[in-house]
């Protein structure tokens, strides 16, 4: 069955028929789908009478994980249900029926799996442990559907597990610090999609964001004040294992440590003085590690993290040390020549060696970016790959642990079908079974050289969504329409939780405009994307400094109305030489963006902000006049004059251009539809 | 001039044109109203150049408010402004002249004025106290204004002092706890128009807010593990004197006292035990006036506060004890006939004497509600009325500090215009000028019955500006008009301090409605408003564990949409026999009412939880396509049919009832549209 584009956008909570008999496969909005889900006729009823009772195993964390999936509930229905757990087993709506408590503390080997049977008299969740529970728990609040009758849980029977052990959320609270409050909300979300890994990158050139009691220079002069206090880190640690989610703390080393050589410039390559970075990039600062104080002090500091983080691992990042630094000092090359180390590459294998040792001592697992992955480290590390798979598959090979990020670097714009695809053990993998062991998982990966509290939620999701998908679910779960479906009602469910993803962007643009008449602003806002990679910085460079409320700031990756317009366009030239599909739609929104064009043309002359986006605003008024063009000598049938598919193209084309880093995501649907007009003309249809 | 309602409504950030000959008195957006401002020719652009030097004293509460300024210019510009403040005090753009710290704990007697002078060159900001200069620096960010060629400040002088030294907020979190962050960014919103009193509601029947080290079953059992501990108490505080603003905690006693009890049964006038009251009212339970281990236990725990909240007051509340437990008490009775003590108010005066000394000993001055002014009492208490000017005029006279709130309950859904002409020293005022000094200023009162964090900015802002305002600026500043003017636009700069009363409402109907396509929802929503004063309970009783997510959450106060249209029926009735002026705009919303109406019907069937506004969609159609009638008749000049007056007028009577707590804020106009219609037809024109 062709699925319409308008069921697709629009109608987010599709009614679940539970007859089986008529809709043999309901369309739920669960994400991550799980492993396996069965429907029955049946359905229970969420009404006021609404409760929880526990059989088998309870404690506090899973009770409190069932106060919060009540208040959730309540929230959301706007029904008051009875306070408290009931006694009853046998006759309350849902039973969670937990086998046991699992890891005292989260960790790899942690069994996530749980059962979910509905019917019209009960709902029973088996879990063997309580973050199974936990993670049925999501899958119960993704159920809850609601017609004319009520709210309701379809009947299903659902057996899930996860494909992967390690699904992380890398949050750099270095080059802009985030508070504790975006931390919790965005562990929320994570507990939602059912991600397990919270990567916390904790330091950087830009920032050290820890207390250590042992070197509190570290964070007194390397962080602006920006900093989490150990009391801070414990309510995290706790919150996230509330929530089934491990904390891994990363601190980078030996590059990326400018921080730390404010305070302790006798740790650097170079004498100093060293000052906060405040731009983005690659930098020389580096730990000397040919000198002994170097390893006292990180045996030191590592020794107070191992013991605030109770995680196995510890991550010492490892990525782009360039070694200039090490290549000027003549004390660091004279130690080279004596030991016999031959390049900067064997002194950083060096240095990790020695690290190795010393995180063992405090009894933590390495892990640590590609550039670690050097001969004779034992295999109990874990190679962290901003490569890609076939470097994972490499070091699985070789028998060492790794997790993927490559595919999953959502600071670089790309949209959520892009990061779908990418899988850490791809059909075509040729590893063998037990080879494949070795890959654990992956972790999006939000650097954070552009985004603030205000900002951050929109970069991460929904699109982590997809990737939380693609490291839970079987890998067959793959249609990209459906996940899309699937990730606009996840995105508004993820609001309940207090993300910000969706109702900043209006805000923003009323401060830009500077008052509430955004329309036109809205307009043009969804249908164009900040620039791809990393050509927002060349394109519109700024410091760690700058503000972050630009319309570039206000602008969101994987533009839906893109997405939109793209199916229609194709809907309605399929629909040739009749175009009738869609063409309604598409007329409005050609309207739409002709008219808003010439809208902001007045909202950028009060607000200087604006004028960095004037070209796009007519732009915009061009887009929408061309397809329009476009769509009328389609629907008459009549071929255009004779320069006006190469004329259009001009147009179009200089409307690609990006301004203020932000660039059109429908270029390649008005392209289409004029290409579709100018065949009729030189007879190629 | 005719102010037309469009440029008081949508234009909110008037072009300030600076040529004095032109216009002699531009319209600023400032808010509270400075007690003068004089207009150069001038102006002092704001660019990336922009940086602040002080001048005279300094100090870090000064610095870290101009950083704070700084960032928030930035960030309405998107300039990046070069870090730091600035050596050079002669070309600097901004200087702060300050010329000493003020208090070291914000006080009553605290200096807050300040003057601010802006020419081409530079822009002087002048001030005895860092208090004034925060003040003042909140007035350079309300002028920043825009044109074609870029931001800039006006020329204008400005000599500011507020009119009363009181000018407070209560934010009640003891019926609806209120986290951290809710307080922080209220307190940056109080700060932005000028309030200096933080009046902190801390134990109510329904949750005892703070941790106490003497007596820990205090939050330990009177919470629900929702309480400050004393590490945040002190940020708060903190914080708050950042800003200038002092902190006053609330503990009610004797009545309002359930939640101490619960932990302490001990000290209640009945035996116990107790649980956290849920509902909302006045219960009975009452600490018991005549056991001496009572004032004991006061005293340590009262001595423990005194140390952690350095204001120089203590609120002890003392409203609404109806002594209902002390009448059925023998034991108290017994006391009282041995005492002499005649009734339960002479029981309360002496509980409150008693408490007096207490509170003297750890050197505070109680401030208390209307109901502690008792014959006897020191001069040095302070009262709170809730009752209104005429108790608040007699305090005075006797000799009492007050303040007022009577007027500012802005829990009760009333609209601006009604908060803003109450006033605690009324023009009509019969008090001496030595006598008004008693009246120190007011308080806007925030009970928390039907708020959470998620809610309760939509509550306080904007509308609680406009008594800002009224408390700050000269009693003359009256003109509602202008007032509702530079509201609209202070409540969108109250955004970029990250407050919730606009945003959050989008997201709640998103989850209403369940999916994006809200459009027919918020055309409701705009023109309904809550019920008024205590209706909302009797209407739709829910508990404080009830879900506060319905429509009636989301719907707020003093609905903008509703007085557009009151003024704009009124120009357009005033426009008659023509009817030209408005049609159009009035012809559009009310079209928008007839179809979002029946728009409505499906979604309300996909999600039960707006079922309850089922008769107000209809209705909505119905006021739509009633005073399109109207509008069409008196258009055509054409009398309606005989009975149509008193079919529309009873329709319109029909929608003006109440369903879901809410009611519409459009009754009027459209009756004005009928009643003016139907007298076409008797001859009444």
């Amino acid at each position: 069955m062709r699925i319409r584009y308008t069921s697709l956008l629009f109608v987010f909570v599709c009614a679940v028929v539970v007859n089986a008999q008529e809709v043999p496969t309901p369309k739920l909005n669960l994400m991550p789908m799980p492993a396996s889900v069965k429907f029955h006729r049946e359905r229970l009823a969420v009404d006021s009478n609404f409760r929880v009772a526990t059989r088998g195993h309870s404690d506090v964390r899973l009770q409190a994980g069932i106060f919060r999936f009540l208040k959730r509930l309540e929230g959301r229905t706007v029904l008051t249900m009875p306070p408290g757990l009931a006694a009853d087993d046998q006759t309350t709506p849902l039973v969670v029926n937990c086998q046991g408590p699992g890891k005292n503390i989260p960790g790899v080997g942690e069994d996530e799996s749980y059962h979910i049977d509905i019917t019209n008299r009960q709902a029973i969740l088996n879990a063997p442990t309580v973050v199974g529970a936990l993670r049925g728990l999501e899958t119960v609040l993704q159920l809850v559907d609601a017609d004319r009758n009520g709210y309701f849980l379809p009947g299903v029977q659902i057996d899930d597990q996860p494909r992967f052990p390690w699904r992380g959320l890398m949050i750099d609270v270095s080059r802009h610090f985030q508070t504790i409050e975006v931390l919790k909300r965005n562990l929320d979300a994570m507990a939602a999609v059912k991600m397990n890994v919270l990567h916390w990158h904790l330091s950087e050139d830009q920032g050290f964001r820890v207390e250590s009691k042992k070197f509190p220079k570290l964070h007194q002069l390397g962080s602006d004040g920006n900093y989490y206090t150990q009391d801070q880190i414990k309510d995290i640690i706790a919150y996230a294992r509330d929530r089934g989610i491990r904390v891994v703390p990363e601190f980078d080393i030996p590059g990326h440590s400018t921080s730390w050589l404010v305070g302790y410039p006798e740790l650097g390559s170079a004498p100093g003085p060293y000052t906060i970075e405040r731009r983005p990039g690659i930098f020389e600062p580096a730990l000397d590690p040919t000198r002994e104080e170097v390893y006292k002090f990180l045996e030191t500091f590592l020794g107070e993290m191992a013991a605030l983080f109770p995680d196995d691992y510890l991550h010492i990042g490892g990525d782009e040390n360039e070694g200039k630094q090490w290549d000027r000092n003549p004390a660091i090359q004279a130690y080279m020549k004596q030991k016999g180390i031959k390049d900067n590459h064997a002194l950083q294998a060096y240095f990790n060696t020695r690290l190795l040792k010393i995180l063992q001592k405090h009894g933590k697992k390495m892990i640590g970016w590609d550039e670690i992955l050097q001969p004779g480290l034992p295999k109990d590390i874990v190679i962290h790959s901003w490569r890609g798979t076939a470097a994972l598959a490499e070091a699985a090979r070789q028998g060492y642990d790794g997790i993927l990020s490559n595919g999953y670097y959502i600071d670089l714009i790309q949209p959520a079908s892009q990061h779908y695809v990418a899988d850490p053990l791809p059909a075509d993998s040729k590893l063998t079974p037990e080879e494949a062991k070795h890959v654990l998982g992956g972790e999006a990966t939000m650097w954070a050289e552009w985004v603030t509290p205000e900002t951050i939620d929109s970069r991460i999701w929904p699109r982590t969504a997809a990737i939380a998908e693609r490291l839970w679910s079987p890998r067959t779960v793959s249609d990209v329409p459906d996940m899309y479906r699937r990730l606009a009602v996840i995105s508004l469910q993820l609001e309940e939780l207090g993300l910000t993803h969706k109702k900043n962007q209006e805000m923003m643009l009323r401060r830009l405009v500077r008052n509430d008449d955004i329309g036109p602003l809205r307009t043009l806002v969804a249908v164009i994307e900040p620039v791809k990679e990393y050509r927002r910085y060349q394109m519109r460079p700024q410091t760690m400094l700058s503000p972050l409320t630009g319309v570039i700031d206000a602008a969101t990756p994987d533009s839906e109305a893109g997405r939109k317009f793209s199916w229609m366009v194709s809907e309605f030239l399929n629909d040739g030489p009749r175009y009738q599909l869609y063409r309604p739609e598409l007329s409005a929104m050609l309207s739409e963006w002709q008219t808003s064009g010439a809208s902001l043309e007045p909202l950028i002359d009060r607000s200087p902000a604006l004028k960095e986006i004037k070209p796009l605003a007519q732009n915009l008024s061009v887009l929408g006049e061309t397809g329009l063009e476009a769509i009328t000598y389609l629907k008459l049938g009549m071929p255009p004059p004779r320069d006006w598919r190469e004329t259009s193209l001009a147009k179009v084309n200089e409307a690609a251009k990006p301004y203020g880093a932000l660039e059109f995501a429908v270029i390649a649907g008005v392209k289409q539809l004029v290409n579709s007009a100018g065949d009729m003309g030189s007879g190629r249809r």
